[in-house]
């Protein structure tokens, strides 16, 4: 079985790419960052999935980006934009867009991959229910894997390291579906930006999960503080 | 005047880069690392080069490399090179290597640079007297700069970061004499690998570094505990 390096923030995206690089085969060789992020509830979450999904191994790596500060993710002077139209979330650069995150996310797990001999790293973009950060789109990672590859000794030994993205076509429903079919502990997962004690239910983050659990037919198991007016469930126990 | 942000490790080279961009007009904010290297001495030599040059501001980022390992320089359980031929030290990636090093350096570049608005990053990276990393290539920094220009706002606002690697043309000796030229304060700067009281003269870092100064005619400043057979200068006071 060939190791993999994959990029778990402890969303509904990453820990469901998680589960299907384990479904794939892959030692699955989970990367978190406590980046002193705003919510950083979803370390102790990827903790929770990591540990569900019985991965391989898991680090937790502490970034400090609010050292250079830019974003409304690590720096507090900046909101967070709540309580937008979906139509407006897919509209330009939103304030949580942290300057060359996943740049800097995958030259770690680039790092983690030549040390440990993995040939493939998982990251959970996705293309539609766009989040509207430039460094989640499929041209992007191609041209990162490139870098990859002529800046390592893999890559100079001809066994580039490949970067994999199986969300990238999926809608966000098809992700809670994926989800669930894979035994993805949903209720471990975290995604709202605001990072309290209950999901605040209308930062982009919150906003995108609901639309999946939505579009899936599915409840989500999370606690909410309160839900979008077009969310059509009423909040209920867990399923 | 531009901003750019310029990597500054501390030794001749990436000092040199410093010089150059502030020669060239550049508001210079210098970037530097404190990855647990084993020549930590050298994160102290970049605090005192950038106030030598007076830069514009000086951020030193800590990062724990370690917790990855896969490198002499961050792992104490792989052992420096030391005392091999010049010829060798060009021969194949040495144990120095840390995986995926200056993809992550850059990566940190480019959050900077798109917080501060800098059009440019500045590393010293060098082709001849190459050091046998493959992240030090200029077709990796063009492949870095493709996916910065895919990754970022400023990349998608049509303004792309760009990545200058000024020394890559130029031999160590040449180095040396830009450095004298411009004013470098060589006697604060710092390359030993193994970080100690006075530079080793034996590892590749000071073979390198004393090359330069033997081809162009200079005394290098620092205090060395012994030179290789091959440089040609008794020890003497400072110049």
């Amino acid at each position: 079985m060939d190791a993999a390096v994959v990029l778990l923030s402890g969303g509904l995206d990453s820990s469901t790419t998680l589960a299907i690089a384990q479904t794939e085969g892959f030692r699955a060789h989970a990367l978190t960052f406590a980046y002193r992020q705003r919510h950083e509830r979803e370390v102790q979450a990827a903790r929770e999935v990591a540990r569900a999904l019985g991965v391989d191994d898991h680090r937790v790596l502490n970034l400090d980006l609010r050292e250079l500060g830019g974003s409304a993710l690590t720096d507090e002077s900046v909101e967070v934009p709540m309580a937008r139209e979906l139509d407006e979330i897919s509209d330009g650069i939103p304030e949580t867009y942290v300057p060359a995150r996943n740049t800097i996310f995958l030259s770690y797990a680039l790092a983690w991959a030549e040390v440990i001999d993995a040939g493939t790293i998982f990251i959970g973009a996705t293309a539609l229910d766009f989040s509207g950060y430039p460094d989640c789109r499929p041209e992007f990672f191609q041209a990162f894997e490139e870098a990859a590859r002529l800046g390592t000794r893999r890559g100079v030994d001809g066994r580039p390291v490949q970067i994999r993205h199986p969300l990238m076509a999926l809608t966000k429903g098809a992700i809670v579906q994926r989800a669930v079919e894979l035994g993805v502990p949903l209720a471990r997962t975290w995604s709202c930006y605001l990072g309290e004690a209950e999901a605040c239910g209308l930062c982009d983050a919150c906003q995108l999960r609901l639309k999946g659990f939505q579009e899936a037919g599915v409840l989500d198991p999370l606690p909410y503080r309160r839900y979008p007016d077009w969310y059509p469930q009423p909040p209920g126990p867990p399923p």
